[in-house]
């Protein structure tokens, strides 16, 4: 497999239009629904059409990889094409949430060599301005390790993954699923609740909001309509995390109205941010020389990638088993 | 008033350490408990004793404004020894919720020359080695306006904070505590929460966590004691807050289960975030020029402080109708 596989990405928003940064208008080529981010993009130096069945027809001519990067509400759209016009390219997503996405994808048949992603990665602003060519540098990427994954397709956008700067770590749809109700869909809904009771306490409470509120705040300022793209996809596995939430929050306000003190929520949570801080692993040396992000923090610990051959016997299970323990994973060979 | 007055600091840790040392050896002397902090600030050139009756009875004979910087449990002993030694000093303090701090003070008959405050600021750490002499440039500081408050005292207060860089904003005992129980207290609880959550999704969690989860949870980096001594005495406000917290909450999770929906609160949540980036302003050009904090943000709308003569008729009327709307307040004259 070489690694300079050729890409076309559908839909050059934030992710999507990095993506197409962080590659270069040589290796990579897209779409765009509207007519301004596409002219955006071309401006840019990039080969980004608005015609779809075209660009899909070229995917498959050059085999590239497809990723497809528009919004959950726009997939099925983009998948019909895809399922008309190249049916049997390699395909990858950037999407957030990765069970419906796949459920949508084998229901157009479409399973077969598709390997879903989610580099975690982004920030408060959409579309082509906002985006940069090192938004992965450092981040996770989530690469599905879904029964039945193509090993060529997942090495593919592994080596995609790995070209943006990004660590990959491996783990089914489910399993993702579960994982970023809690560390990220969750922290949305909390935000939002302090905003509230924030707003609520008026200009006083405002004028005397400091860092915790600010940062405690800070997904809130996304826009109302991407956090529930973001979050309302994913209803099944927030339900849990919230009730499991509601309940802590209720055992500590009982245990404050009954015994004057928050409890065990406080040494639990901070046990739990500090296991965060542990596994947090700097970019490493090299990815620091070739001049990574500012505001890194330092080099800590660092595992050497797993390493998975991808088809060999046994390779979904030592994906899963490596993301499991949080650890990296590369393609061998 | 001069404004250059004696100011005696009690605790040299965080807060009022870096009190000491934005003032400077010149104008602030104090005490500390532990012999360890104190010869800490003794090796940075400050007068700082473990002699409190001796501290207290130097701070009276120099009419000193004295500084109560000690954390809630240790404030009544505090405060027996300026009763007996100081009973007539000028007093303030710098402890987070001022309702018990206030009621403590009466108690002891020392509420004819008592001010309460409370500078917004701090940071995970805490002790000497955490000080920063610009802790306070561009922070809110509290400077209480309950009922019988001493004018003189209250001067001294506000200006003390100005020389430190802080923005005054003033409002009762009750108003500030009701106020940070929104603003602070529950983000404590709401990021231990959050942390819990993203804990119990182990490695893989922990692994795909990315900034929202990091913004999210800073504070549970807190010690849990900390975070429990400033809570805690703040029960009934943050038992109120929470309770609203937890119907705001209930109420999203009911509009996901049943209509697949966030509903409400991310639209509410999303219009308080914004009101309250809104009613952020930076650090004057006047602050920047003599070399404020990094990441202090673009200066917005710039307010002019409110004028408030300290003992004029009406002046506790003036500074909570003032702070009520979250401006900044300055002694005239």
């Amino acid at each position: 497999m070489a690694v300079a596989t050729e890409v076309c990405v559908l839909g050059v928003g934030l992710i999507g239009g990095s993506l197409l940064r962080a590659l270069g208008p040589e290796r990579a080529f897209g779409w765009n629904r509207s007519a301004a981010g596409a002219r955006a993009a071309s401006a840019a130096g990039f080969d980004v059409s608005t015609d779809l069945a075209d660009t899909l027809r070229r995917a498959a001519r050059a085999d590239a990889l497809v990723v497809v990067g528009v919004p959950l509400p726009a997939l099925g759209a983009v998948l019909d094409a895809v399922a008309e016009h190249a049916p049997r390219i390699a395909l990858t997503d950037v999407v957030s949430v990765k069970g419906p996405v796949l459920a949508a994808v084998r229901a157009r048949g479409l399973g077969g060599r598709f390997v879903g992603g989610h580099p975690m990665a982004g920030n408060a602003h959409s579309g082509w301005d906002a985006t940069d060519p090192d938004l992965f540098r450092g981040a996770t990427w989530l690469v599905a390790a879904d029964d039945d994954a193509d090993p060529d397709t997942w090495s593919r956008v592994a080596r995609l993954a790995v070209g943006c700067g990004a660590r990959v770590v491996s783990a089914t749809s489910d399993q993702h699923d579960s994982a970023v109700a809690r560390i990220s869909h969750l922290g949305h809904v909390l935000a939002e609740a302090l905003a509230l009771a924030g707003g609520r306490g008026g200009d006083l409470a405002l004028a005397l909001a400091a860092g915790s509120f600010r940062d405690g705040t800070r997904v809130a300022g996304t826009s109302p309509d991407l956090v529930r793209a973001i979050c309302e996809p994913n209803r099944d596995a927030l339900l849990d995390v919230l009730d499991e939430c509601l309940a802590d929050l209720g055992a500590a306000r009982e245990s404050l109205a009954a015994r004057g003190t928050l409890g065990a929520l406080v040494d639990d949570g901070h046990r739990a941010r500090r296991a965060y801080e542990d596994a947090q692993v700097g970019p490493s040396r090299e990815e620091q020389a070739r001049g990574g992000q500012a505001d890194a923090g330092p080099v800590k610990v660092e595992h050497a990638p797993v390493p998975v051959t991808p088809g060999a016997p046994g390779w979904l299970e030592a994906l899963r088993e490596a993301g499991a323990a949080g650890l990296e994973v590369r393609p061998a060979g």
